[in-house]
């Protein structure tokens, strides 16, 4: 029996709710059980140096905690002067996961910038923050079509993510913190609608691990990316048209 | 006619919810208006440094706008790797003004930090996070009561903030960015459910202002006060005996 | 009795000495008593990024403080790597002063950088950096007049800062570093010689104050800002035309 | 047929060098082709804060790129006062690696700190880090031994890593800069020397790949791993006793 | 014909005012010509970490300029968040020159931090920081030994400073900044009243020099040097006993 | 006896090794006996902003150790933030050095950045820095003519650099570390084949030194420069036409 009481395959409740933030051009407040991130996606005009004049377009990510999203309160990084090696690492995933489904040259020279902040945290922030950003570039990029500027939403598919492990020797769904901080290994999956990998980043916390509970962890994701897409789905299917 | 209907003595609708992180020891969301500032109060044992063995606590408080709070997306202050003189300025007030109602020697060697968050805003954003921010640190020190670690609540009384204005001439009070930006002149008062002072901070905008200007925004502040300390109030009354 | 031996409504010995450094266009070293800030206005003829091409100019002011100007010597802000919260809101605060006078659409695109920094300090220094501020800047806009470059000096009246404060129950004007390490309440005036105010901070120290406690340092201010601006009319006066 | 002339499941020239500096407990020049890594070993008798008196070890990494080890020359970190995310995140990586195969209980009080500089780059940087730094850190240990420091080498295996990607649609093993700026996905294997799996990290670089896809690649690494780990122990075995 | 219409032997007018901060254990401000350096030294009772227990002090320096000591307007290192090479350097040496003349051992564990902050910049900032910073330093002992924390003053000598430079093949002394800008060579060099070199740094800036040229920039530093003591020497003589 | 066994006038073995890096215009690896500095000079058609369009070129040096290039650990630049004051000392010095016998206008408007980072360290890296640079920047000049940007190598002459010192009374030359941390004195040459002098830099450490004490180091100084001509010249006359 799972802490939350859950199956071993069995999600969070999760809730991807749209229209969150009245002057982002795309927004929306994921919610995997107690792990809440409010992904807004901002619209830029210019797009990075190295882009100027290729005609081709960027999404990138920016990543922050709360100070009291955590159980006790963390230092708050604007104040200590610098982003730990964890926001980067997890900003540049969120980063790349958006940009394998976006057709950039489809995009044109256009940035979109995803901020995904986590008011409230249990565990699986990362996964929350793709499964979120996903919807809120979609709602952003519908915004920019509407206006004209784009012909057609230039995405090649959905992308969401999901964390499993072994806790107790079991293969587990969508660790919260209480089985995170205790499990042998775990691994974040980032997947399409359509089953393709995007993205997997696994790591032995006690002992190295084998292939097969390997591929039993990658069997789980593949269901739970599933079930987080068709969530996905719903939530951009009653977003009213021009959001925000 | 103000932009949003309001009378020039109008608050805009004042929301103070309790209980909004499951972390904190006292937490609130202070939406006035299109501003919402999520505060929480957290409790660390430890002083700051000049303060240590001298039997006497500390209230602090940190400020933060999520990027795509405001109109057009701001910089991340963790990525720019420094606080800007604004954030730091206002982070000063909140806990100058917190600090005023609470009394240090009776909460012993306990130290509060208070975190604004800034989810949304649309003008006044210090104002709703001293006012949201008094409601999370009460709630922080009932939670100290219950736990016996302090015998009574030290609050010398309640602090609430409001902005007031000159815009076209007239005095108005709690503006939003609307009127905020083309204000003449535009002060920020903190001031107790008494109607004592704590803070008063006046700028002409456009031209030097004369002193009965001043003293109508005063009055106008007086009134604006004690509608916040009554809806603090409230919201105190109103939340679980333990929170969270 | 004040510590100094002054009456609540004396100002300490004021001293306005201009032509204080050979390449500034122009300077002026300010004391109010020990406290001695030397102010230079510096012409740039690039303004910041956002007011390129508007055809008007800018006013901004820098101020720091002599690590042994303190009673104990405070560490250098250049060696910490940041400036403190302190620092920044006092020099937002002289650049907002300066701009309330400043006609910046007749001043065309020239930036004046105004540094004020501390030598020694006994109180008051933003005050002081106020004060000598404004006579270095209207040194540096008749130079730019002599030089031709700006047909009048695009000034729209004086502006000079005073501090007062509730010391012991009395409101007293311009407190010393003794009287103001003790005040019940302390409040910085910036204002025209006119009278119009163009900036009030009040704080509460101790315990929040009344409204007529807050009337009464708004008289001492309005006198001892009059004082203030015959002596700054008299150093301009007596400096050579084409200073420095 | 690849850049290089290798077959797909082919390694580069690999050469594990010891004894390379005469100031480190333990070293190794890790060449892997053309990227040349530096990694030496460098005993600390103080543990992080948050293990003192907990009577376990650390191993921790740091990794650095000499700005003309590339292509073109990069930036120094040093320079530019941060260390990128990329950095932070191969640092992170080579450090959990390494702990993974080190009983840290036994090892006691003590820190061991690898730092891995690459002196010429050519794709794979941080899979030579980790391999050479397992013999640095091997020897490091030897050497703590060898003074009575600790009664046995602490550790509970070997540990190695390989990249693979899908280039032109070919899974290949080991991939060298031309070949991993033009893979379609990559992926980065650590691994024991009985197979276990450590950590895994696979991206998608045009398109999300499929699940044999991704086997194909985890079975090349499995292959090279092994490699890796006899040409560790040959080089360990060849070391003089103490070393340095 | 020097610029100045000095003869090449001859130095800029010399002050050394003592008693110009009424904080400071130690103050002196040093007027070579148009260079003004404000020197404080301040006693702490710390010393550094590496010193602490080991019963030796320890003397250090600070070395700053205002924006506006330059010709045109110079960054705040403050506001740059960080020092430039230059600065370093200077203080640096400042230090080391200081130290030479000083018995760390019979200074106890006290530490005297001397920071000379350059008001006016004309050239030989450094050489002017250097000799009036010994002024401070000997005043700031006297008053420890007056104030009975040390039995005698610790100083083994007198140490001054001054530049050479080969302008137009002219040896010179005491170099101003128009010289300064055009010279051939230049060297900066610290020695005691007994003529014992403590520190040369000489620097070729147009193309290499010759060993005879290097021996008349020393004969000329001798003189110098010979003269600044015996400025240093009379103003330690009129300074009042109890400094400040 | 030197603890190393030399003579007071005989220098370490010393290796200039090109070629040691494929990407870089040109590279040296400089060995003074167990000091091993890397040096690589790469290419950059950008000068710096203050000389761009003026036709002339640059050359600029940048200076780090590796961690452990010390006798013990020290800490990484790149992780603490900041370059110390040394480094910035010395890679001004470098690069002061490689500009002294550098045609700056015959180079034209290209930048040459000279790397050198020590990977061992055991007294004297300036000096090995500068002599291996020397190397290096002839070299990537020699490539730029190859590739006919420039029609003949720009340089003036030779450039090599040599510590002397005085260890217990006696003048020694190329002092180790064993020496240099028990140096009464310790002076820097930079010199040209030609004997002109670019640099000196004399410090005392014990206690100030004497006019025929320094006389004696420059000798040695000459000597030592002379023989590292003839290496430099033997190694580039051994380098390859087209290197790399």
């Amino acid at each position: 029996m799972r802490p939350s009481g859950r199956r071993p395959d069995q999600l969070r409740p999760i809730a991807l709710e749209t229209g969150v933030n009245k002057h982002a051009e795309g927004s929306c407040l994921a919610r995997f059980g107690d792990t809440h991130v409010l992904c807004t996606a901002s619209v830029d005009e210019r797009v990075p140096p190295w882009l100027r004049g290729g005609g081709k377009g960027w999404v990138t990510a920016e990543y922050g905690m709360l100070p009291r999203s955590t159980h006790t309160r963390t230092d708050r990084e604007a104040a200590r002067g610098r982003q730990t090696g964890r926001t980067q690492e997890i900003q540049r995933l969120i980063g790349r996961s958006l940009r394998a489904v976006t057709d950039l040259a489809a995009l044109g020279e256009i940035q979109i910038k995803v901020d995904c902040d986590v008011l409230q945290a249990d565990g699986g922030t990362r996964t929350a923050a793709i499964t979120g950003g996903y919807v809120a570039l979609t709602l952003a990029l519908r915004r920019l079509q509407a206006l004209g500027m784009i012909a057609t939403v230039p995405l090649t598919g959905q992308v969401a993510a999901i964390s499993c492990g072994l806790v107790d020797g079991i293969p587990v769904l969508d660790l919260d913190y209480a089985e995170d901080s205790g499990a042998q290994a775990d691994a974040n999956f980032v997947m399409t609608e359509a089953g393709g990998i995007v993205e997997i980043q696994g790591t032995a916390e006690t002992a190295p691990f084998a292939e097969p509970q390997f591929l039993a962890l990658l069997a789980l994701a593949q269901q739970g990316i599933a079930d987080l897409c068709r969530t996905q789905a719903a939530a951009l299917a009653a977003a009213p048209a021009h959001t925000p």
